[in-house]
């Protein structure tokens, strides 16, 4: 199992460490800090193309040598800067596939900006075009968000509210669907609002049990 | 009413021209159709933010106080040229609402090639973020593609296979949902397969009639 080490914002880190850092010298918390602290003023200020591993080094006081034994490239450090933006995602258990799907957006919309959000999903989309381990590592970052809408759905599969019979992947991005609309192309983002209840209670619809047929 | 011309691509401009263009001089189809192909053509081979006026007056020899009797600026010679990368939608009449939205799929599918789609729609989300008046005219570019979605649900409103209750401009944005989110983050973006299908299952099970409580 790769070793993975923890920075100090909340974030959970799943980048695991190149193979590189099982080195003699153990890597330093504090660098870590430093260089995902730089990575992100830069990204806020100046976007996901401007947070490369010279500027990081330049405004971070990091060397180069150090930023490449905790990241093995610009892409992995992007990302991992990307990730402290988020503090993890609470499972809600409000005790409706409903209620859970609206503390998720509430979670979501408390922890970053709307505008914000959209903004590092544009640029992570762009980037990927182009640059594909980060498009991997991109992927492999979404991934890991699946955890609490999967356990939010199997629970809902349980009390009965979720056709037993559904594909769980595809419930899974069926649901992510009209919520990245609003994310995506509301000129005000996301927020919680009526329209943000309609759009759940028409997700709750689609997925609810199926009459038997007579 | 403001005077529209039309390319010679089989797209459906709907770009006003800048009130400029009303001057002694007519505007040149020929030159229209030199500079939209070598806009399309920059933008293909190297992306959305290399499509500038000084880059597509090189590359169609076409004077760039002639572009700008076409054009207001680069953003709507950007614009332009996407939608010429489009063929009209017809709005399809299948008898039901899935096969409707399944029709709209294939023909989108049919028309541009899905990576290219993805590639054009993730640029454009990227350049609106920093250019206002991009965003404005992107906006205006999506709103005129929703009128064969908004027939097809208002005739399946009136077939009673969906709620009659529906607020229609949120049930449009909801049935784009699941859609963007196949187009954006599926690694083979839109293929039409079964997993389409049964997203647009889910679809119509969200929009159905609602049971009359008893």
């Amino acid at each position: 199992m790769p070793h993975v080490t923890a920075c100090d914002c909340g974030c959970s880190p799943y980048i695991p460490l190149p193979s590189r850092s099982i080195m003699s010298r153990p890597l330093s918390e504090a660098a870590r800090t430093k260089m995902l602290g730089a990575a992100q003023e830069i990204i806020v200020a100046d976007g996901l193309d401007a947070c490369t591993v010279d500027e990081v080094a330049r405004r971070s006081g990091v060397a180069k040598t150090t930023i490449y034994r905790h990241f093995k490239n610009g892409d992995e450090l992007v990302i991992a800067a990307m990730e402290c933006f988020k503090t993890d995602v609470d499972t809600p258990d409000t005790g409706s596939l409903a209620g859970d799907l609206r503390a998720m957006v509430e979670q979501f919309v408390a922890t970053l900006e709307p505008a914000v959000s959209r903004r590092l999903f544009v640029s992570m989309l762009h980037r990927a075009l182009d640059h594909p381990d980060f498009e991997q590592a991109f992927r492999r970052s979404r991934e890991a968000e699946y955890g609490p809408l999967r356990r939010v759905l199997q629970r809902a599969i349980a009390r009965g509210e979720v056709d037993p019979e559904i594909d769980v992947p595809l419930a899974m991005q069926f649901l992510q669907g009209p919520f990245m609309a609003l994310q995506l192309l509301r000129p005000d983002a996301i927020t919680i609002d009526d329209r943000l209840d309609q759009m759940i209670e028409l997700s709750c619809r689609a997925l609810a049990p199926q009459p038997v047929p007579l």
